[in-house]
């Protein structure tokens, strides 16, 4: 018969199943620690209808988006999970109660150049909170909790979330008479680690954007202001009562300084930086981003912020809402390439592998069956083979300890353990060896997927 | 600003929260269940190529396939993940151990007709076991196995998994000269339960199938084989040595009964059925469906078997297998729709609901991040709303736990823990508190989501 070439993809992330471990603990982890802060899992559908999904989008969203028809319906693949949610909550605003929190992770698609570390089906890890009307201040002071607890449950060390206030930035413009402008400062703004101040000033100043050399002094001068987040909020009092955005914004930003020591947020993990300005107009409050201090080449890790109008493509209602995402399959392509994936993690599909070497497999089975009820992840070799292969077959999965059954041991009503690490073999009973496992196996399960390598330094 | 109207599109299942929590707990008890007997997760993409996907496929599947065109590439949403399997170990072959045992939960589509309980959208959630070259008949045994603690675990006990082998049904067909015609037989013995024997003999020999009234006896003598599994085996053991592959079928049959015990499958979850013979030709030896006692109106709930060669569409290399599927999105629909789902599952996204009644919220922010270090999920109320909104907001999301802090408490060290489901209020310190709450969740966290109405008999 003539064969199909088996291919996947490109854009398309597939791995082997030692990494799907890795990046299914990830997923977990971030599952568990989204759930401690009282999110609801949320789960929509991939396809929705292209005027519902598209109602907001337009220019490059558009282009990349996957459309299709389907009989006489024209549809379209979620590009982000923001979108879904604003569908979610306007479709069932009677049925939900508000604030509603809700975590949601899944796949998005977005037609991209095919690039490496580029994807263009990919993972979202989403929290958002919602208000109905309204929705204090408090919650914005939460996500930065979130964000840390949840990439120090991962393992994650040497990171700090960034935060700004878009308040403060467009009051600060209006201040200068540059309202009409700000968006399009801000995208210059946001080029500054990149292209250095000076450039920066030649780009505010060239004949499309038009500002004063003064103007660009004071833009320079407030995104210059840095150190500890004391030092930043005390320079930002200096502009205060010139403004009332600027200052509704550093009331909001002191806020959540005041509150991050009471949600556990170490100061380390934390800045208070004017630079961040996240490009979207969508956001109007607290601004987020997070960073590996070792890779900023890398970007953001998790970012989001505080909106004031979630879902006003589909309903009157006003929807305010703070929330964050994790783009979880870039992340787990650039710790792997970065060598951040912990090796200590348990990446074989079962904690130990049952040998039987008696042509009876009863007794076998029945240890199998045994150590599965006391929770150990159990497979049963079956095949037929010589017993190098069968240890090189364990050896292969990483299988953390291996049972040998044979007439010797059932006679004894043992089996013999061995732990592939050490080496080490006992013979031990049914309920030894269980044990034996159970107590081996507590550091690998609660390993984090991620760790820092030794070499990185400050 | 004219508004889009939000809908989700027909066939897609979208849940309000506290029936996603209920999903999604079936879904990790699944995991849970599948990852004990040494099986490896695995995620492929929702998206491939057409031509790889569609190698084999035809007729009725086509027709319902999601295909488009993005730029040049033909693309087709995935509509099983048996295909997307046979892709994987072919493309991987190389990398993957043998056997290769892995589990899948994901999403697959087909363009069905909409209908009240049919999805186009749909979870399923499988597993398989595949050799290279061969693959013992002990995993045949153990697949049982697993579906009788998966659905034990799941909270549903009146169940029965019956089991039939291939090669006995086509062994028996040989021995009537009917070889030719045995897929066409199956597909109208299969109809059994549904038209009754009467109709059976009638269409068995009818025009087209054309058997003599012999011939037809002889095959409702057959399946009319019933009994204990003693009974059955017995009754087969007198066909014996008239045909090689019926010989083989029961061996095979005899070895699987003769393992169950020893996998732990109680005799009653299990039943030899000779009508059971699964429409698909794929299928080549054991052969499995799942029957909820009560309700076999509702069809397998959980079906598959052994077969010869996963992915011959793709590679020479033999590759046998042995897997099952449960249509999750179905399952979960069907549970809902019977009252089948326990009441007694946290539905709630918190265990414990914080409401401050000072103006400073650093106290309750640290009271709730101490409760988040405890692993109890939190959440901290903080919009200012009159008390009597608050505990309806508590009462809607099912909240179990509240924890009051006012000046008082504040001042003492302690909160008041209000238990929602006894009304009992108690001062506590925060430490107190936690213990409290987690000793009484314990049972609510681990109540199956399955609960059989208590109407349901014999």
């Amino acid at each position: 018969m003539a064969k199909q070439k088996p291919r996947t993809l490109s854009g398309f992330m597939e791995l082997l199943p030692a990494d799907q471990m890795k990046f299914d603990r990830m997923a977990e982890l971030l599952r568990q620690s989204y759930a401690l802060y009282g999110f609801a899992p949320l789960d929509t559908p991939i396809i929705e209808a292209s005027e519902v999904l598209l109602a907001k989008a337009g220019g490059e969203t558009e282009k990349q988006i996957y459309r299709f028809h389907k009989g006489d319906s024209d549809l379209s693949l979620r590009f982000d999970l923001t979108v879904p949610l604003a569908k979610y909550v306007a479709l069932h605003y009677a049925e939900l109660s508000f604030p509603f929190r809700r975590f949601q992770i899944g796949k998005v698609y977005r037609g991209e150049r095919a690039q490496r570390g580029r994807f263009r089906e990919f993972y979202q890890a989403d929290i958002d909170v919602i208000g109905d009307g309204k929705l204090d201040i408090v919650n914005e002071a939460e996500i930065p909790a979130v964000i840390c607890r949840t990439f120090t449950a991962l393992g994650l060390e040497r990171f700090q979330i960034r935060v700004n206030n878009r308040k403060i930035l467009s009051g600060f413009y209006a201040m200068l008479g540059l309202s009409d402008k700000s968006g399009d400062i801000m995208r210059v703004v946001d080029k500054l680690p990149k292209i250095g101040p000076d450039k920066v000033r030649e780009l505010l100043t060239d004949e499309v954007l038009a500002l004063t050399g003064e103007q660009a002094d004071e833009i320079l001068k407030f995104i210059s202001i840095t150190g500890s987040n004391q030092t930043v909020l005390s320079a930002l009092e200096e502009y205060k009562g010139r403004h009332e955005l600027f200052d509704a914004g550093l009331d909001e930003l002191n806020t959540v300084v005041k509150y991050l020591g009471s949600f556990g947020v170490p100061q380390d993990k934390f800045a208070v930086d004017l630079t961040i300005a996240r490009g979207l107009d969508y956001y109007t409050g607290t601004v987020y981003e997070t960073f590996m201090l070792d890779h900023p080449e890398i970007g953001s890790i998790c970012s989001g912020g505080r909106y004031d109008n979630l879902a006003e493509y589909y309903t009157d209602k006003q929807l305010p809402g703070v929330g964050i995402s994790i783009g979880l399959t870039r992340l787990f392509y650039v710790l792997q390439e970065q060598n951040y994936l912990n090796s200590a993690v348990t990446t074989a599909p079962a904690d130990v592998l049952v040998l039987p070497m008696t042509e009876d497999l009863s007794p076998a089975i029945a240890l199998a069956t045994g150590l599965r009820e006391a929770g150990i992840r159990t497979q049963l070799y079956t095949e037929q083979k010589k017993f190098k292969q069968k240890m090189s077959y364990a050896d292969k999965l990483g299988v953390p300890y291996i049972l040998l059954l044979g007439e010797d041991e059932i006679t004894q009503g043992k089996a013999s353990l061995k732990d592939m690490a050490t080496g080490e073999q006992a013979l031990l009973t049914a309920q030894e060896a269980a044990e034996r496992i159970l107590s081996g196996l507590a550091t690998a399960r609660s390993a984090p997927p991620i760790r820092e390598p030794e070499a990185s330094g400050p």
